[in-house]
């Protein structure tokens, strides 16, 4: 769509607006309107606490998710078990999980998944970090905790490749039914699948 | 939702982000996740383009759509038409009617609609500057290019009020039904009133 600015400064600021991901020309605009409107305190608190974080955020030295200082939370908690490490995809994972308060143990953020098409490879991913951090360390079990997609299961299984040398277990997140899913409306292959890996009465979680 | 932030200067950026009209907590997270990948320059690009804009981004004298300088160019124009006033709501209409290409006078940017359910009366619009700008000046129509809601026919409402003394042509722009507009799913009303003010053959546009 091509837009007539009356300004140069309004122009520049949609465009930027626009390169964001599902952000379009006309949504920039209602956004950078928006923004127009505000006081010149709101919108600077809007812009300094994205330069704010861009500038002082930090990856975990240890497990590579995002944080505030060298070691994350999480990984300096004395309450975690560090004896199990759970390989996730993002920082988006970690939260997840966190907020189900069924884990207690690591993490560890790959930064993405293999993926060809994207040109992503294992290099650009912490996997050789997962490496060096399981030598030596007293590690019983890796979940790999990744999507159920193409980049996924490529992943999972490059990492098993890799882990599979180590003396420990390595497992994934079941796939199955959702809780609350009506079975007629399950795709064939998830279906299957959960019967195939059907679990004994007594161990149903609820 | 409750978000489990690793970081204080994520959970700042995305709560920021999260203000903006129709961003949601998570759209939210995968907008900073983005400008987080991005590099600084990239990042840097984006909220100094806002910061610009914010600081020296002004409202033109004249019409008061936003502009770089003091009078837009529009008003400054020596080939648009100066006997004739287009009165809109905000710099997006001023935008899709110089895409029109059909209009060739001056503009007056109202700044919003009165609409009482959310405070806003005449006096938070340039409706005072309007009657200023008219008050001697050798304009013969004002047209009322407003939407068509409650808070449009409000506004045009008080509008021709405002205006009906002075010794010029108020019009407001043709509804009816738009080109490529099927009949049997045009409303009622837009339906009678296009009727009602039908148009003889040989003004039909296209």
């Amino acid at each position: 769509m091509c837009m007539n600015f009356s300004s140069k400064l309004l122009e520049n600021a949609v465009n930027e607006f626009g390169k964001l991901p599902g952000v379009g020309q006309k949504t920039a605009l209602r956004l950078v309107l928006h923004l127009l409107k505000q006081t010149k305190e709101e919108t600077f608190s809007f812009t300094n606490s994205i330069d704010q974080m861009k500038e002082h955020i930090k990856h975990c030295k240890v497990c590579f998710n995002i944080s505030d200082l060298e070691i994350c939370e999480i990984c300096a908690s004395p309450q975690r078990d560090r004896s199990i490490i759970c390989v996730v995809e993002d920082t988006r994972d970690v939260m997840a999980i966190e907020n189900t308060e069924q884990f207690k143990g690591l993490y560890h953020v790959l930064g993405g998944l293999i993926s060809p098409m994207d040109g992503i490879g294992p290099a650009d991913l912490t996997i050789e970090s997962l490496v060096q951090r399981l030598d030596g360390a007293d590690v019983n079990e890796v979940i790999i905790a990744l999507s159920a997609t193409m980049e996924g299961d490529t992943t999972i299984f490059y990492l098993y490749r890799k882990l599979k040398d180590f003396p420990i277990h390595i497992s994934t997140i079941a796939r199955g039914i959702a809780f609350g899913g009506e079975l007629e409306y399950v795709d064939e292959l998830t279906l299957g699948r959960s019967i195939m890996t059907r679990v004994p009465y007594e161990h149903k979680i609820g």
